[in-house]
């Protein structure tokens, strides 16, 4: 079929691996409990990652030099810290709370599919994530890399095509070879525009009870799942 | 103790991790029982090995443009094939021969020794090999890499200072929190001089037998052992 080619599985992380939002929460909350904070914690996880996006806008336009993630969440959480009259944090305990988005926890399906699924293909991370975030969750998670990639040493944020392609590149992969694994309509339609294969893993409470965006396939995409176990299924593994 | 900090091991990989003039013989007497091509087949391995740093030179000096080393092995293995009256190759079949340094096997007690490190430590390549090659070799030989970087990332090859930097830098840490694990003393002397930690992995016959250089220690470094499973014991793992 024309999935033989496939050697390289690239997964999208943020909501197709991990659940951030209730992993966020979570770290919200200890925070709070620490240093007697008040707010309302899930609102402001939704605010932290409601910033994701335009925090990366001027370095895709070009009209700001490569910042990793790591630095763009930091710059994020200073404004909501202090929209939200948290005051008075020293350096280490912003760092601390920044690095929340190290520690998030995976979907329940994600490392059983991941490991049936790396028995057969080379997985790749594919994210806006940086190394360091990325390494750190997969050792905390048990997420089964084989390389650890995506923006950070293309030097690009999805949907840029560079970093599709250059990804694929640093594997040594033709972009038919390689497949993308997400959850967000959009991030597939960017691969499979540049040739890559392409699996939606729907994760219709990524952002809540009340989701409104990517509940489910909007594309016409190689394989359309619920879980990586179905991907594992799906691709024979 | 000096090395409480140390949260990160960097190994060099050829000669460190994989045992890389064996595999190659092997490969090159896989090849010629093929091909029913005559050669001193140790020779030839030890003379591609011999154009290996000469390859990366102008790079290294800024008078080329970067080139991966799949690139640069495959550049030398053309010189030694013409120089040896090999010929009438095809373009996959030269494509295969350079990719037995994606096939390389590790040395007895890696794999053992790393899985225990694993548990205490962030485990990367930090190697001039690309990563496509670094990719595939762990997954071959069962390498319990958490991240695969080194001199592509960087885009800079040992012993360039900016490659033990930058890969520091990409797992979020300071020199001293990082080890470089090596059987060569040159690049432990690179990165203790910009705040690495070290250990000197003895490999007194990665050369062959008739080995001169790295049989011993010939530095001041932090730890000196002679397999992966005694840089485990040395480091309480």
């Amino acid at each position: 079929m024309a999935l033989d080619p496939v050697k390289a599985l690239f997964f999208d992380v943020f909501g197709t691996v991990v659940d951030w939002r209730t992993s966020i929460v979570r770290e919200l909350e200890e925070f709070a409990a620490n240093h007697d904070a008040q707010a309302d914690w899930v609102a402001f996880a939704d605010d932290w990652r409601g910033l994701y996006q335009p925090s990366m806008d001027a370095i895709r336009r070009g009209d700001r030099e490569w910042r990793n993630l790591d630095t763009l969440h930091r710059e994020s959480l200073i404004t909501l810290l202090s929209r939200h009259n948290i005051e008075a944090l020293t350096e280490e305990e912003i760092d601390h709370l920044n690095k929340a988005w190290h520690r998030l926890d995976p979907w329940p399906d994600s490392v059983e599919g991941m490991t049936r699924l790396r028995k057969k293909y080379t997985l790749a991370t594919l994210s806006n994530g940086n190394i360091a975030l990325l390494v750190n969750m997969a050792k905390r998670a048990g997420l089964p890399w084989d390389a650890v990639l995506g923006a950070e040493p293309a030097r690009a944020y999805k949907p840029l095509p560079h970093c599709y392609t250059r990804n694929a590149e640093l594997l040594g992969r033709e972009p038919e070879q390689c497949m993308l694994v997400a959850a967000h309509n959009d991030d597939l339609a960017a691969a499979q525009a540049l040739g890559l294969r392409t699996a939606f893993v729907a994760r219709p409470t990524e952002y809540g009870p009340d989701q409104k965006n990517d509940v489910e396939a909007t594309g016409d995409w190689d394989i359309t799942t619920d879980s990586m176990t179905g991907l594992a299924d799906a691709l024979g593994c």
